[in-house]
């Protein structure tokens, strides 16, 4: 079995549509690619007691959570004290953080930056090469700032602890509708029931109507299944596999 | 109040990270412009049980909920099966959705094709001028396809009906960084506690820090709110307000 993952987006700012979120698309793909398997993801308000309740749940249901964003200084950072709450411990100041945040600001260091300082009582801080804004892990959730180049800094940095066994992925291109493939990729599942199957339609592509994806942790698997899908299909119908 | 929202993305390809999700970004943003406030977005994967409870739980909690994908003929398109057990009915033929399928496809309608003209049971038809791919609603819940474009499409078509007061909003680019002037920010809240105030720190600009934004559904009240953070905000930091 794979490991699981949750993904826990914190941001008024991408629910009301002034910022598009690809912080879980990063996170999507990345993850996918080590192999884990992300099963949820959420965007939620900055609201201390909602991403507490949040990361607790998602701690409980999923092998691996991601926090991104509500870690800087200002009044709607308040992911720190948030998953503080949801795991019923205090949020401290870390020593470390305390230090490196008063060597870079030496006299501007004022009460607004060192909650920067803050994690949960017990975490630990990861990637303690970073400046600054490390990922702070609290149990099973990894807690990552929202800035996109600062996010995948960070994960790049920590990733390989993630990796599992990959999956393989083959993408077949198909010339026919959706509606006219959708029987043979149902008796195809019923031969093959572990693969995981996609179909994606695409508009005004002029060579192609179809992305179908065939996936399987076990390559000799994948193999049968898409040699099986092929032999199925009407073979003017298929433009390319990948 | 407002009237708030939650939205429903259906799809392993996004949750794998084979496809970025855009439609949540586009729903969260035209809703924004109409003045609804969206609390939540999850995606979730294709399956039936999941998607009913999601749609069932989003229903009872806010006043309007979107869901995107899973509408078409492959194994995969479950969400109509799944929003009808959620609310405790049975999906049924439409009788007009099977006229135009049968209309559109004539002799190659097949099971699979069928499956689109599926509706829970006690569902509207809206937009019903398109041509396929209608938005079906059941009770407070909109069921829109996946492909963005058709999506957008069925949205605009049916959009005023979801029209509020709308919000305004001031964007001010400031050239410190968010720890110079979060205490600043936190004052303003207690002097204007009704505004809806964000902070977002940008990296590798040349020209500003921080953009923060200040929103109202009241203009007098956004004004006075901005007048006062433009007055205790030093005048060299500020670049420009929009």
């Amino acid at each position: 079995m794979s490991k699981t993952a949750g993904i826990i987006i914190i941001g008024n700012e991408v629910l009301s549509g002034k910022t598009q979120d690809i912080n879980s698309t990063f996170l999507c793909r990345e993850l996918r690619l080590l192999g884990v398997d992300v099963q949820r993801v959420t965007v939620i308000p900055d609201e201390r007691e909602l991403i507490g309740r949040t990361a607790a749940r998602f701690s409980a249901s999923w092998d691996l959570v991601f926090t991104t964003g509500g870690v800087g200084p200002t009044h709607d950072d308040v992911t720190i004290e948030g998953i503080a709450l949801g795991f019923g411990v205090k949020a401290v100041i870390d020593p470390g953080l305390e230090r490196r945040l008063s060597q870079r600001y030496g006299d501007d260091i004022n009460p607004a930056r060192l909650r920067m300082a803050m994690v949960p009582e017990g975490a630990e801080l990861l990637g303690a090469g970073a400046l600054f804004a490390p990922v702070v892990r609290m149990k099973n959730v990894y807690i990552f700032a929202g800035v996109p180049r600062i996010l995948q800094d960070r994960f790049n940095a920590i990733k390989e602890r993630f990796r599992e066994e990959p999956y393989h992925l083959r993408n077949i291109y198909i010339k026919d509708g959706e509606g006219v493939i959708a029987g043979t990729l149902n008796d195809l599942l019923e031969r093959f029931p572990e693969i995981l199957l996609g179909s994606y339609p695409v508009l005004d592509h002029p060579d192609y109507k179809v992305k179908v994806t065939v996936e399987s942790k076990s390559g000799e698997y994948l193999d049968q299944a898409v040699a099986s899908l092929l032999e199925e299909l009407p073979p003017a119908a298929i433009l390319r596999v990948e």
